[in-house]
């Protein structure tokens, strides 16, 4: 018996995300099934977290035991192979027999793509939330400093979706842009519901100027779901890494 | 009465191609269903070549008449919004009314992708040929240079599509390379039936050594379609521009 670790890479524009539910395709489902097929026994896989629907991931990681003895590099063509063209197995090694892929994540990063201009791309669409009015970078990044550090992050994510410790450290956060794309780029110990979506359509709302910089305290001290802006649209969200 | 000449963009995977052919969606039966309902009238439109199912399109021009007092600008945003999201319009203008978007262009820009990786990638997945076996851009550029120039390219057709005149002027064609992408480029004053997709397979073939730098001649001279590479996949070729 060995556990492996596999490094995945998907396009989320067709599934539910990741974890499997009834009634909705799913990433975790269709690897499910491939690796089941690819081994010709039951296995049981664990992600490192759920994502949303529609979210991609570069790099989303999940871990299986197997008694077999396929070599982990086998894996990767092996799998990706019979998987559909919007899910890649790109890394596959073996790890420790006790570690786990969502307890043993130190953080993860995660990147978002605004598309701002005025003029549709076919191929950005999927990938991107796209803006017409021009966005304030200056501004934008005025609020990721404000977001950095350790905060109680309970205003930025979603109601209904309560956990007992909203308090999260973010150790980066910044937004680059090149041409007409803005990324954001995140990283944290840990990430709340829709959390990133709600700084992202909070961080919007700042270069709008419908949120000021100054009130960016009182909203963390507040914890209101009302104070935050628009939950950003999941096409733009890509999970880019998990660190272990 | 205006005759309006529309620059469109598009990713052709759902779709067969330009051209309105029963039982099939094609991008100019979804462009005219959502142009009449915008005019609120009936329009012809004429596209500037047919496109192959599966293929893309950085630029594709059609025109249309209309005795509407829309300003040009105003079908770019109106109907980029009532388009599916791998449609858009991303240029409108006024033109003679003896244009002819197919008729007036003097030639046209491809571009084909290849993704020369043993990793699949979803993202390019759509977009590009993966070809796992390192290929040769000092060869592939060699039989571009062979390429360039007038000739009778029936070898570089497919068959069954014969047209009377197969002799054609490609006025560049050159490969480049930018990490694990390979991209190919030819701008020409016209192209045969799946020439674009024959030239590709064949620069292929000669980086694997199947075909002979010193064979193309020959393969010129004796203009049979067995003696070229296989037809590259349409997913990986995009129409760049149309030349008036």
């Amino acid at each position: 018996m060995k556990r492996m670790l596999l490094t995945i890479s998907y396009d989320g524009t067709l599934y539910h995300g990741w974890q499997v539910q009834p009634n909705s395709v799913t990433v975790q489902q269709i690897l499910s099934e491939t690796l089941e097929e690819f081994l010709n026994s039951s296995v049981s896989l664990s992600g490192c977290s759920r994502t949303d629907a529609g979210v991609h991931a570069k790099e989303f990681c999940c871990h299986f035991d197997c008694d077999d003895s396929i070599p982990p590099k086998a894996f990767i063509r092996g799998l990706s192979a019979r998987l559909p063209e919007d899910i890649s197995v790109i890394d596959c090694r073996q790890v420790d027999d006790d570690f786990h892929a969502r307890y043993n994540a130190k953080g993860k990063t995660y990147a978002y793509y605004i598309l701002n201009s005025n003029i549709k791309d076919p191929f950005k669409e999927r990938y991107a939330w796209r803006i017409e009015r021009k966005l304030d970078i200056e501004k934008m990044n005025e609020f990721c400093r404000k977001i950095v550090g350790t905060h109680d992050f309970e205003a930025f994510s979603s109601a209904g979706k309560t956990v007992a410790d909203t308090v999260r450290t973010v150790s980066e956060c910044f937004v680059t842009k090149n041409d007409d794309i803005i990324r954001l780029q995140i990283t944290g110990n840990g990430f709340l519901y829709n959390m990133v979506r709600i700084i992202v359509g909070t961080c919007v709302e700042v270069s709008d100027g419908k949120i000021l910089i100054s009130q960016i305290d009182d909203i963390f001290k507040n914890r209101k779901r009302e104070n935050t802006g628009v939950t950003a649209p999941a096409k733009g969200l890509f999970l880019e890494k998990v660190i272990y």
